[in-house]
């Protein structure tokens, strides 16, 4: 006999968590949806060839699992599973241009697999769900304000408590920080650090540029006072041009105010408020990848678990594939981590282990025609429900009943299919009505309406 | 650059198709849960021991993938992509059993990997749904009526022409064949060839029975007059005993007939009708993993893309991993296979581009928040909603609906701001209406209700 067990690394939910799981998948494919966009679902494996084509030996690639039939071996194997959803939707962007109607709005929520060391928090496989908009040549401005008011609109309904979506522009601190001293090549390197300031905090950030570039004291200053903004839109919009100071309003800054001017107005308009959705200085996104417009989004009262979903503007898309510019914006929700935090702190509830509300309860094995027809019914009416045929006595049954955390119970013996009735049963409360049974679709819809 | 492409044999649509699948993955998803099922996701990969467990270099062994990071190399790899879901199911539950309230009732639609030689109709990736209901020690025979009533809602509501769920117990075959002079350690052997009596038609499967047993014409005939019995279940029980000669009345075949009776029963009590649902006595499933009730599905139009769903009753789901008896009955529907089969035979309609109903044109750009503040409205009250931000032209917006698909557009101008109204347009017809904008939600609501 084999032990049965599954790879370290490797999340798997038991059924009341994945209720839970899914729930929140739904939520965020709803909103998703509500936008526009289209799904999209690429293979598991891709041509290694193609996967990595962006370049080899850094740290994702020493990550990537490679894929071969046992059977072949596994040497030079030609295919690797994928490690994000981005390179598999440039690739399919790419190769399919022709057949698509731009600005592609698509999400996709899939899993992505890393050879991460096991620990904490750290998964080999995990959901992540992305959307992203491409444009073919050009894309609006208008559209980066969309993001984050899809993002406002998950996590208000996943009910998680008070979250800050969080918007800046790269070229902000590109161009404030061109005109601070630090060398252009090293701006890249220098945001990269800024851009831990909410995991190390602003003392540690401090000390790394100043060990790490030549700068004043004053200079210094500058830019912890500078990185250290954030607030309401309007009100960190109209610091702008006052707190930089004079060598920082190059081209680059200017671009950046007026880009962050035009997104966050229109954020405004599609119903953002500053109760959610902020700006600060301080998000800069480690990847040069982005070019413009860049969100992180904290859990306010959790600040250890990160930012939970991330994204931005980036130029082009699919350089490596196809001469055709296609800019995009885009944003990603790290799912699979986000719910198991959550449901540790016990933010998401975690309660049911059935997907049906109604147990339909055997009180006597020689009418099982009867339960049978009334769960049939109820199925037919959109109804779920299952027949307790397993376990002989009512006790158990409504025992059963408890563990699954249905909702409601129906019982019905010789007296009520005499009468042509059924008992609904509240098994929270234990409260019991007399139904009729050809009202009963009605009265249940009614008892289990939220 | 690369040439963007991706692996053959790896099945991947285009936006329009990919709604339609998921769509049907709704459906699907729906019904296994209005009946009680809770999901299940298991991580694509396992432990190669774990997922290898129950023989070596069977035809689906020499198909399995092999996964590896590629920073170690790919020889003696650990893990492998899971090539179907009942083994990780099967190891989830010996592994859980403790945690896990029986009977459980699991749903699981994942993509699962096999390494097939790519071929039209072959792939190798593909998304399987499997429900199955295993109990602990014992589970009782209402259950594999539940299994046909359950798929029964799902094909009609998925809309796909006349199908039949097609119904036998093994047990029947099995006592039948006993009786008729095969040998009985090639009564299994005999099954399989039935089995594939509406692939290769009942002449090949006479000749094959012929040339591989010693077979009397006599014989040879009554087992065919037997494997052809099909129909409402009434007429087929009530020949069972009739048609069977005398030597086939074993305990076997009494033990199926009896099994077949209730199940056909309580089915029948679940509200399935011969329209859909029939007795089948060639139905035999080639695995000998199945002991008791098995279950075919065929689109009655459509016979040359064979069965759609299959699946049955097992006496132990996971004696490989555990000394627990966990009796269990299920079936799979391989959905990638029948939706690609499906909208190449047109049954399937793939036609939208967006999943949202609604565009919101722009005809003043100067007025962008009218427009951005109406979408976010509409999303609010759940009405999918696209501002037409690219196109400067209406033409050109109009266009875009079209290509996409959108039911209705919105319209306005500077006089309808005046006014506070908005024209809605319909798409397909172009008729076009006012509406107040406090009553706009409303309105839209009832023009896209189903």
């Amino acid at each position: 006999m084999i032990r049965p067990r599954s790879i370290s690394g490797l999340r798997e939910f038991l059924p009341a968590e994945q209720i839970t799981f899914n729930r929140c998948v739904e939520i965020v494919r709803k909103h998703f949806e509500l936008a526009g966009a289209v799904p999209l679902s690429t293979p598991a494996f891709e041509l290694r060839e193609v996967l990595l084509a962006k370049e080899g030996g850094d740290s994702v690639d020493r990550q990537v699992y490679g894929v071969h039939r046992l059977a072949d071996g596994g040497e030079d194997t030609d295919f690797a599973l994928r490690f994000d959803l981005t390179v598999p939707m440039a690739r399919f962007v790419a190769q399919h241009a022709g057949e698509l109607v731009f600005p592609f709005r698509r999400y996709q929520i899939q899993p992505v697999w890393r050879g991460e060391r096991a620990q904490a928090g750290r998964y080999r496989e995990f959901i992540q769900c992305d959307i992203d908009v491409v444009g073919d040549q050009t894309l609006s401005l208008i559209t980066d304000a969309e993001i984050p008011a899809i993002i406002d609109g998950i996590f208000k309904e996943m009910n998680i408590g008070p979250f800050q979506i969080r918007m800046s522009n790269r070229k902000l601190l590109e161009g404030f920080l061109s005109g601070t001293g630090i060398p252009s090549e090293s701006i890249s390197d220098a945001m990269r650090v800024i851009d831990k300031i909410d995991k190390v905090g602003p003392d540690e950030i401090r000390k790394e540029l100043a060990e790490t570039y030549t700068l004043e004291d004053r200079q210094l200053d500058q830019i912890m006072a500078y990185v250290s903004l954030r607030g309401p839109a309007e009100e960190v919009i109209e610091k702008l041009l006052s707190l930089a100071p004079a060598d920082s309003l190059n081209e680059t800054y200017k671009g950046g105010v007026e880009e962050l001017t035009t997104v966050a107005r229109a954020a405004a308009s599609l119903g953002l408020t500053p109760e959610t959705f902020i700006l600060d200085l301080s998000v800069a996104r480690g990847l040069s990848y982005y070019t413009g417009t860049v969100y992180e989004t904290t859990l306010v009262d959790h600040p250890s678990i990160g930012s939970i979903c991330s994204g931005g503007r980036y130029e082009n898309l699919a350089g490596l594939y196809t001469s055709r510019k296609l800019p995009g914006v885009g944003i990603s929700i790290g799912l699979t981590r986000l719910v198991t935090r959550l449901m540790e702190a016990g933010l998401l509830p975690v309660e049911q282990a059935t997907t049906a509300p109604v147990l339909v309860t055997v009180l006597d094995q020689g009418k099982l025609d009867r339960y049978l027809t009334v769960a049939g019914l109820l199925r037919k009416a959109g109804i779920g429900a299952e027949v307790a045929t397993e376990q002989r006595k009512v006790g158990q049954q409504f025992k059963y009943a408890d563990r699954k955390g249905f909702k409601l119970a129906l019982v019905a013996g010789e007296d009520e299919f005499a009468a042509g009735t059924w008992q609904v049963k509240t098994l929270a409360t234990g409260e019991q009505v007399v139904v009729e049974e050809t009202r009963l679709v009605e009265t249940l819809k009614g008892m289990l309406a939220p």
